[in-house]
């Protein structure tokens, strides 16, 4: 698979007291590659309308259309840049709610945004919050495209 | 990013009816690739536990994991094979409650069943049907690594 360019973005420095409910984080923009579309689907989601660009055509979709799961990918990446801390983002153990309200297509320009719903300290283990947050991604048309509810955790501020 | 070898699958040629509650497709086996692992973060979900395996050995994984959308892809790769039609396969509207289980390691055998939780026929497009699916991964020591629940959208076989 190609990985496009993409220009470093020096990691964040974010605690679980970064994360309060109501705070909202922009995510940037990416773009959505031709050949990382057609790459990824043959790999992941080889389902005509993502790789056969005679039948896409025919489809309800009208041409060739990224597979969810790239488009989600493609949402994770903007949060590793702009909204996870390496010194404190401890993994997830899932998502809600995912939906994928409107095609992406080849060519799209996508931006995210990150809407923090619920922060609770963890009772079990005091160095670490439980974060729950609303995820948007919009095309260049401003039509959302993507929703998802992801459960993060993360490492509280050392004392 | 490298495409590991897969045997060729014949397309299924399956429509909604074939899909009724309580049906449980076995999905086959999938090899976790470490160079995929690799790959997929490197460009996706680039956290130290995926990508630097200094850092995930000091980490709570004790080791570099496959970022969970990797795996989610892994399981979207064994429906199209297994589960999934060309004939009908309409796409999906979305993922409820995803979840990643356990860590997934390069290296790891991944197997899938996917379960029909329930199937209704289209009030306003009487061609088609909706499926939600109970979709699990175990892993080669028969531990669940990750479930979720798909919604998609299907085509009734032709009259």
């Amino acid at each position: 698979m190609t990985l496009p360019a993409r220009p470093f973005v020096a990691p964040l420095v974010l605690y679980f007291e970064d994360y309060p409910p109501g705070r909202v984080f922009e995510l940037g923009d990416i773009d959505v590659d031709p050949i990382e579309v057609q790459a990824f689907a043959q790999r992941f989601d080889p389902q005509p309308f993502h790789i056969d660009a005679a039948a896409a055509a025919q489809s309800a979709y009208g041409g060739i259309i990224a597979s969810g799961w790239h488009t989600a990918s493609l949402a994770m990446r903007l949060l590793t840049e702009t909204f996870l801390s390496p010194d404190s983002s401890l993994g997830s153990p899932g998502i809600d709610e995912l939906r994928w309200l409107l095609p992406v297509r080849p060519g799209d320009r996508l931006s995210g945004r990150a809407s923090i719903l619920s922060a609770r300290r963890s009772q079990s283990q005091p160095d670490r919050g439980i974060a729950i947050t609303l995820i948007e991604l919009r095309n260049q048309h401003g039509a959302t495209v993507l929703t998802m509810k992801a459960v993060n955790l993360l490492r509280c501020r050392p004392a």
